[in-house]
Formats: structure tokens, C-alpha cells, sequence
């Protein structure tokens, strides 16, 4: 259909002010003839308020993964209240609008609570009332599982919310509206030339998100790719008239221009563990990953070298902060069936990377991002690469250090 | 069903402790073996803020009385929070629960949303769940209408969905917890030798509610009359141990000691409004009054009386305070089709009620109330009569006088 899903988060919807805002949005757009759904979070921090109200009710000492589905009732009801408001926003301009809640959505996601899947849409009226030309005003977030309960997405779950809506309605493409006027080629708090990009690749984009540059959530990202979604990220706090087109996150076919390297990111929630004097012998690594996977750790960089030469070998690998407590203490525990002399815990680290889609067709990229380092006086501690990534692992101090000198080095400052 | 309705109202859950009180007394009757089903209503103060909220993006200057059902849509969340907070507390003391908003229970309403009314349940497996043990913890307030939009019932509509849901299920009793403990003689704030009444008629509760004893909605004992509902109002905040057996509401025949007069009961939202020098001729009365019916004024107490015997009245009639400004513009501008000489409005009055199913067959009761009035040297200026409920006007200041004397002069006072 000839429609567009905008989507609003919680800073943009931050209090009745800035629901105007949107509201004028959203309203300039249709009255320009636009068939519009909107997808909007909860008002910034009530999500927060919610999750804590029902951590006390149900006597939670600690952040859980996995959540209740009562927990999901009292925590829907923020993205509810936006709706409902925005709705009542638009028809005061004269715009005819309405909300819809996930049950009235009809969209059908499995049991996961707190951060279930979205498995597809029922029939609900929504592309027909869109097609009639009223602003739907979709809740975000939150979804109706098989046996009729309220499922949330997860944090960030209005952004897939958006792209899963988009797909439903064949959408020209998906607008996400945030607090930002696009993606930069790194963060401009670090490096103030940083410029930001015309258009940027799923895949790129997918490798910024997981690495902390957080503008859009990576499943938004994944289901955009695997649906085709286009989604543009754009400021909704433009002055009127002020626009920027925002960036374009799209198939790299779309992507005439390709840059060798399109950003450069970084991540300081990195914890890097090293087991000194693992027996050097077939299957210890499977079982050590297999036991860290079995307790939720999500390893990311691992490097094995041989120690002494003498059977003996030292094992690195890196995770975050928070998984970093329960590797230790699986590997401790599991000593017994695992044999190493010590275990090392270092979470002054941060990992730098970058990345790009250009990098696939050329050469001596890993060269120039090495000697970029070397010449700042930055060591590398451990190095891994995908086809349009290099990350390497550096002391924590360093960050701001390389990001910039990586910056200048890939010709990505802004002239 | 053997079940109970419980239904906690917005101070009985006003806060996480008071929540887990609330779960506590819950808790510990479903574990002397009763099926219940648990209507909440929003969190004391809740539902002001999203009615506010929802004003404001509506862009409305006023109170309203219709609202819209984007209203509806913001101020129903509240009570779905508290739905599911008291369901993670119930499970947090092991008890099998689960929510159930409006769209889930599938209380149906017509569409006057903010005052829908309840048009009966779909199947919802409600009634299955609680015949299985399972604690039913109903939003309260909310509906859904033929159009699949959430329907709010309006204020204290919490207790109409506790009735409705206690009828829906055949429920033994419905017992509504709140801030006091039972229904009084009267005010105790007024009289403090008032007395806790262990049973009263529908038919004394509907006057006393709708003469300002606000424990129980007008509607919701409406529809306990109407369904024969047994309704116990009795108290959220006593002491464990220390839990008194309430006030049982219930139909005439199932109260042996019919008490000649049950309660004393006033109002001050009440607004005296004289026409003076009105035209007497046939058809005039109706058209004053059907005029002001067309403006939504609710007309109580009504007297005519010839004023000077030459084809002119004077005719008195009482609305509440905010009426009152309605009914002097809807006059002032009838004043070429209704002709009269002159309009007052006197706000400085109260109406004082003596209500007792007893009444009925007992003669002398206006007289007693009559003398216990003028021994005190207060005046009557209007007085109004039902079967059950002998109701005065008199000057506002002298209404604690009144209600004492009357609460002593029928013999109410507590030893």
C-alpha cells in the first residue's frame, strides 16, 4: 500500500509538549496527503516506573531475562496512555485518527514474555483504515500471544514494532523518529567532526547497533533486512522547516557510493577473560564454550594461543560486564572437568571497531586501522574481523584516543 | 458458582504495601477454600492524572460529560496496572492468578464511552478459571464495546463491574473493601455516636448513595438490586484479626428488624432555584421542566404554590451547585415562550433525609421529624417525600445541627 509507519520513542513523546510536536508531525504529513500508521513508545522514563512496579509487586530482588506475564500487563500500559493521547492530539487538529493496542492489532507474537517474537499479523481492520486515509496510532511494544495474553517486545521493542508494521502494510518505508538526526560515522560526542551518513547498509548498521551506537534496536534492524523495510532515522526535534532528510538504512544495492569504511563504533561494556594453563587437548574449548553458552554468557572475541608448548595453552575471550560474573563462576566451579591454572577477569577494556561494507572489495583496510593505532601509541590486545567489521580490544583509556584517530584515518571527518 | 467477588477500590491499592495488603487478605481467604474473583480499581490519584492528561491533549478547556473513546483508551490503563501488580503479588504468596482487563473478560458495553453502560459477558473463560482455583484479578472500570474499543463505565465504575461480574459468575456475595468500615446511621464525622448498620435494603442505599454517602455507586447498587446481588461493604484497612463483618446490603426480606428510620443523610451540593411570578396555565410546568431535562439539568425537589391567586405562581425547584448555571441560562433565554418575573438562586441551602424502609408501615414519622427540627429553631423551606425517604431544605449553616437532632430524635445514637 502507498502508506508510510512513522515511529515516535519515548523521549519524542516525553511529556504533552512534545506530544504536539508530534502531533503537527504527523498532521503536516497527512494533510499533504500521506497515509500514515504511527507507532509510538511509552512517555520516557514510565516504561522505567512500570518495570519497577512490578519488580516490587512480585518481590524481585534482581533485573530478570526472563518475565512474567502479568509483568507485561502493568508494563504495556505505558505505550496505551501514548496512543490514546496522541490519537486525542491528532483529532484536535482535525485529523481522523485512532489507536490501536496490540489486541486490537492483532499482532500475534509467541509466549517469550518480555521479550517475545513477533510470529505475524490477524486481520484486524488496520490496512483497510489506513487505506481510508485515518492516522492509526499503533501502541508499540506489545503484542497478543495464542492464548490471549499481552506479550512486550523488549526494550526497544517499539522499533520493531514499526518495521513489523511496515512489512504488514507493504509500507513505502518505515520512519523512525528519535532524539538524533541520523546515523554518524561515530559518536560526534567523541569526535565532534563526525558527519552524518546520507545512507548506510543493513548490515552496517546491524554491526553499529550491536556495538553500542544504540539509534536503532538490532532486531528492528534484522527484520527491516529480511523484509526489505526501508527505514529512514530522522530528528523529531527539527525545528519546522529544518528538516534533515535523516539516514537512509537500506540494502547495500541501494548504496551507489560505497565507503570503504561507513563508521567507526565502540563498546566499553567489555569484559576480557583470560584462562591461563588450559590443558591443551581435544574438545576442552567446545566444552568451555558449551557451558558458558548454557548459562546465557554471550561470548564475543576469543583467541587461543599456545602457552608454553608444553600442552598447555592460554584461552581469551571477551563478554560484558554482567556476564562476565557468571563466567567466572561457571569456569570455577567447572574446574574439576576444566583444567587451567588461573582465571583472569579484565574489564578495563573497550572494544573499537570499523566498519563497512566497502571493505569486502578492498585491500590493506586492517593495515591502515593497525598503523593508525601504532602511531597514537595504542596497543592491541585482541583482534577479530567479520567481512565489513574489524574490532580489536584495547585498554578502556584509549577509547576516545582511537575513535578519533581512526576517524581521521578513513577520511570520515566532516571537511 | 460457590464464589465471591472481592473488589478493593483506589486507596484500598493505592500503593505497593497497600497492594500487598490487599494480596495478604486475598491470599489467606483463598486458602480457606474460596473461589474468588478480584475487581481493582486504578491506584488512588491515578485516574485524575490520565483524566488530566487525556484533557489536555484533547485540548479541553472543561469538565466534560461525554468523552471520547481515546479517553476511554488512556484512563482504562490504570486500573489495568493495578490488575496486574495484584496478580504478581498473589503469585509472589503462591497463589494461582491472573489478570483479566475488559477486552479479556469480554464485558460488553454500548459505546457512551466514559459512561458506558454494561450490556452483559461474552464467553470468556472467566468462570471456568475461578471454578478451577484460579484468582481472577479483574481491571475494574472498563469495557469493550461492539467495535472492539475499550469502554470506560465512569467514576466508582468499579464497583458496577464488581456487581456485574458477581452477577455474571452467580456469586454467593460481593464484597466491596474500602477506606470504611460498613455503612453508618450517618456521617460519623458529623455525629460520632453514629453506628455501623449490619444490614441495609437496596432500597436505603440507593437513597443514602444518592444523597451523598458516597461508599457505594448509585449504579452498582442498582444493579445488585436488580440481580439480586448481596453486596457486604466492609473495610481494606483493619488490622488483621481484627476484621469487623461490614455492612451486609441486601433485599428487604432478608432483614428481620426493619428499623422505622435506618439513616440520616444530607447533601450540600444542592441549589435552590424560585421562579417568581410564573404564568399559571396549563403546560407551562412541563415545558420548564422538560426544557431543562433537554439541558441535562436534574431536577430533585419541585413545589408550585399560587402566589397572589391572579393566574400567576411561584415555582421552586433543586439541582446541584453546577446545574444551577445551566438551568438560570436555559430559563433566561426561554423567557419569550415561558414568562416569569423574576429568577433566583440561592446555593446556601442543604438537604437533610431521613431514610428507613420501616417507614412504610409506621405513621408519625414526618411529625417526629418535623418537631425535632423545630425544637432546634431550624427552618423548612422545601420538603420532599418518597416511601422509604422524608427529605428537608433548609439553610445550609444549620445542617450539623439537624443531622444530629435527627440521628438522636429516631433513637440512632450508639449507647
Amino acid at each position: 500500500m502507498a502508506c508510510t509507519v512513522l515511529k515516535f520513542g519515548g523521549t519524542s513523546v516525553a511529556d504533552l509538549d512534545r506530544i504536539a510536536t508530534v502531533a503537527d508531525i504527523v498532521s503536516a504529513r497527512a494533510a499533504a496527503g500521506e497515509h500514515l500508521a504511527v507507532v509510538v513508545s511509552a512517555m520516557a522514563g514510565e516504561t522505567n516506573r512500570l518495570v519497577e512496579l512490578a519488580r516490587q509487586a512480585a518481590g524481585e530482588d534482581a533485573v530478570r531475562e526472563t518475565f512474567d506475564d502479568e509483568h507485561d500487563v502493568v508494563v504495556s500500559s505505558g505505550e496505551q496512555v501514548t496512543s490514546g493521547l496522541l490519537a486525542l492530539a491528532l483529532r484536535r487538529r482535525g485529523m481522523p485518527s485512532r489507536s490501536w493496542l496490540g489486541w486490537q492489532l492483532c499482532m500475534n507474537t509467541d509466549d517469550d514474555h518480555g521479550r517475545a517474537r513477533i510470529l505475524g499479523f490477524a486481520d484486524s481492520g488496520l490496512p483497510e483504515a489506513v487505506e481510508a486515509g485515518e492516522i492509526a496510532v499503533v501502541a508499540g511494544f506489545q503484542g497478543v500471544t495464542a492464548r490471549g495474553r499481552v506479550a512486550t517486545l523488549g526494550r526497544g521493542g517499539s522499533d520493531t514494532s514499526a518495521v513489523a508494521v511496515a512489512a504488514a502494510l507493504g509500507a513505502q518505508r518505515c520512519d523512525i523518529y528519535t532524539d538524533v538526526d541520523g546515523v554518524y560515522t561515530t559518536d560526534p560526542r567523541i569526535v565532534p567532526k563526525a558527519r552524518r551518513l546520507e545512507r548506510i547498509s543493513y548490515e552496517e548498521m546491524l554491526e553499529m547497533a550491536s556495538l553500542g551506537a544504540r539509534v536503532l534496536q538490532t532486531r528492528s534492524v534484522e527484520l527491516a533486512m529480511n523484509h526489505g523495510v526501508t527505514v529512514r532515522v530522522l530528528s523529531s526535534f527539527s525545528a519546522p522547516g529544518d528538516e534533515n532528510p535523516g539516514t537512509l538504512v537500506c540494502s547495500e544495492d541501494e548504496i551507489l557510493e560505497k565507503q570503504v569504511v561507513s563508521g567507526v563504533a565502540y563498546s566499553r561494556d567489555e569484559a576480557k577473560i583470560t584462562l591461563f594453563g588450559v590443558e591443551d587437548r581435544p574438545g576442552v574449548s567446545a566444552r568451555i564454550f558449551s557451558l558458558l553458552a548454557a548459562a546465557g554468557v554471550n561470548v564475543d572475541m576469543i583467541v587461543q594461543a599456545n602457552a608454553r608448548g608444553e600442552g598447555q595453552a592460554n584461552m581469551v575471550f571477551t563478554c560484558t560486564h554482567r556476564e562476565s560474573a557468571t563466567a567466572r563462576r561457571m569456569l570455577e566451579e567447572a574446574r574439576g572437568e576444566i583444567d587451567f591454572e588461573r582465571l583472569e577477569v579484565n574489564t578495563d577494556v573497550a572494544k573499537v571497531s570499523i566498519i563497512g561494507v566497502g571493505m569486502k572489495s578492498h585491500t590493506g583496510v586492517a593495515e591502515t586501522m593497525f598503523r593508525a593505532l601504532y602511531d597514537k601509541g595504542i596497543n592491541i590486545d585482541v583482534i577479530s574481523t567479520s567481512e565489513i567489521k574489524i574490532s580489536v580490544l584495547i585498554e578502556a583509556s584509549y577509547t576516545e584516543l582511537a575513535v578519533r584517530a581512526l576517524h581521521t584515518a578513513f577520511g570520515l571527518d566532516a571537511a
